[in-house]
This record gives structure tokens, sequence and C-alpha cells, in this order.
């Protein structure tokens, strides 16, 4: 059940971050790679160091980022690749004009709430592990405002940790992206229940293709 | 809604499999990668083959194979990774000691899933394109019983395809590793909400914990 009302509210902002730019740990896109062959300049007013990460990681020179640029610019700390779908995740968040790739423009929004989330996971990954246990995942989607139930967060470090638990020792951590989709799924989950629950009693009553649809629409 | 009483029955022998052995594309582990160091014969009445496989997969020579070690040997028709997801998912089913690993014993049953499961992939790939586009989907769903309205079969091939869709052209297509789980995942959650729908009216009412715990069980 869950009890809290602003649930799922603001979770890319409602965790104060002071100052999470200069976090030098991936992920990030390789910012020190050059460009080669010829490359239109920047738009007018582009931030140039934004601008030549945007470069770096259109690496066919297309003057947009598809699947596969994201994906090969985005690594975990451990150096693990992130997962074709949390990188289709970033793509369906950003991709505002819905053509497949990221432009400039939306690279800028996409480039901010990574770095946010870096921000977040360092604040909460506090035994500075470079993963996320069971523990520290709880402590952030409390802070989100998401009080789940202990076999629901069970659950949720299960499915998102980074390997298997091998029945002695403490189940693996969650890595970076893996971490930003699991956070986001339970906020797109919440909130559709939510959205169905409208006398807001905790209950909904849903059919098969609105209940297919909440979950195929989920990360 | 669903509308086949025998939706999710038998997905993985209902449709016939003529001849799904000597299928010599990917995915598969390294057959001819040989042992080396010390590796404790195969146990009585093994398989030689399958043993040798085994063995090939188990690069540790720990006698088990752990999650790292069983993506590292699956790659799709493409050479493409399997996604963690998946070889967590075949873990999860095959993993029936709960060990964390995966034994000679349970890697039998997963070698002969993974190998029927290429018969399937191979026969609905009528283009023999490599991947599944979303005709090819459709019409697999709907031979294990599933028959799914057109606006969930679009969100299943969205969600599932190995990139996004371009706005132009065809989306791409979805590789092996994803299409198993796809299958996989729409066997799971209809196999759930019809253990929901008590009165087989198919509506459900559910309170949000419940509906967590369906969603995070699916692969």
């Amino acid at each position: 059940m869950y009890s809290n009302p602003n649930y799922g509210s603001g979770l890319h902002h409602s965790h104060s971050i002071s100052s999470n730019r200069g976090y030098q740990s991936s992920p990030s896109p390789y910012p020190n790679q050059t460009g080669y062959g010829y490359s239109p300049g920047p738009p007018p007013g582009a931030d140039p160091q934004l601008w030549q990460w945007f470069t770096a990681v259109d690496t066919d020179r297309s003057g947009s980022i598809s699947v596969s640029e994201l994906q090969a610019a985005l690594v975990n700390g451990n150096w693990s690749r992130f997962d074709l779908d949390t990188v289709k995740m970033l793509m369906n968040i950003f991709d505002t004009d819905r053509s497949g790739t990221i432009g400039f423009a939306e690279f800028s929004g996409l480039w901010k709430y990574i770095s946010d989330w870096q921000g977040v996971f360092r604040h909460f990954d506090r035994d500075r592990s470079g993963s996320i246990d069971g523990h520290e995942l709880a402590e952030a989607l409390r802070s989100f405002g998401y009080s789940l139930a202990p076999s629901l967060l069970t659950l949720i470090e299960q499915k998102y940790a980074s390997g298997s638990s091998t029945g002695y020792g403490p189940p693996p951590g969650i890595t970076f992206d893996r971490f930003v989709r699991a956070c986001v799924a339970v906020k797109t989950l919440t909130e559709a229940f939510q959205r169905a629950d409208t006398d807001r009693d905790g209950w909904v009553t849903i059919n098969y293709e609105e209940f297919m649809k909440i979950v195929l629409n989920a990360p």
C-alpha cells in the first residue's frame, strides 16, 4: 500500500543536490574525445563544453545521437555499459520531437538529467561502493516519497540488481543505469496506478488491456 | 481484452517445432572453446557434448555457471550480447535450487529451453532477417494463444525492439534475447492477471501492493 500522497512528486528535483557538477566518476560520455572529419559548428549561444560532449557522442557526425551512439557513450562506474532498456528510456524522455534521435537541444536536457541522477546516486551510495544496495535503495525511494512494503523493496532490489543472489552473502548491488531505471519504473507505475485509483482508496478495478498498457509503458 | 481461454498454455511446447537442432545461428555458448586448467570430469551418464558446452561456459572452472559467465556465453544472431534482464530471467527459471548459479543438471534444461526458443524464433522470422518485426511478433504471440489488441502489440514491439523508431521507415527489429523476454513477460503478466481475475470476466480489482508484485515478478 502506498501511504504518502506526495509519492512520485518531483523525482528529479525534490531531493536536494548541492553540487553534482564536477563529479568525476562515470557514467559520462567521453568528454576528452576530439572530433574528426567534417563537423558543423555549434548553434549560436551553445555552451561550448556541452557542444564538445555532443559531438563526441555523435560519432557518425550525423548531427544527432542514435540509441547505439548513446549506449556506446554511457558507462557505469564499473565500466559496464548501460542496459539498452535504460538507454531507450532516456531516449523516450528526451526525444521530444519523436525523431528517434537526440538533437543538440534535446541533448542539453538529457545531460542535465544524467548529471542530476549522478548526484542522487552518489548521495545514496553511502558506502561509496559504486553500487546501490537494498538499504540504500529503500532510503532513496523513501526520500522520493515512496513508502513501499519490505516485500516490494526486496523484489525491486532483486529485479534491478546487476546479478543474481548467490544464496549466501548480500545480493549484488544495483549499478547507476539500473538504479535510474528502477526509480523511474516505480514512479511511472505508481503514478499510473494512482490515476486509475480515482477514488483514492488504494484499490483499482482495471481490465486486461488497461493493465497491460500500464505495465508496457513503464521502462 | 484477452480472448483465448488457452492463452499462455504450453508456451514452450505448444508450437510445433519439427527440427530445431542443428540450427547453426547464434545464440549459443561457444561450442568449440576447449577447456584449460584442471576440470573435473562429467557426472556419470552425462551427454559428452552437453558437458563440453557446460565447461566452455563455466570459464572460471567453479563447477557452476554465474550470471556473468552465462551473459558472456550468449550472443544474438547479430553478435550483440544478451540483455542482463534476459540472462537473469533464464537464471531464475533454471536455478531450481536457488544457489544463484546454474549447475550441470540445471544447465541441461537451460540448454534445451534456448534451443527450443531458437526454433521458435527461426520459425517466426519469416524474412530471415535475424530479428522479429511487428508482424512476426503478432504471429508468434497469436500462435501461443494471445489475442492482443493492436495497440498492445505496438507497445510490445516498441518496448522490446533493439533500438528506437526513427519516425520514418519501420522500427528496428527484436533480437532473439529480447523476443524470448517479451514472450515470457506477456505469459507471466497474463497468467498473473488471469489468477487475479477469479470470476473470469476480464476485470480485476487489486490494490497497489498486489499490482506492483505482479509487475515486478515479470521479467
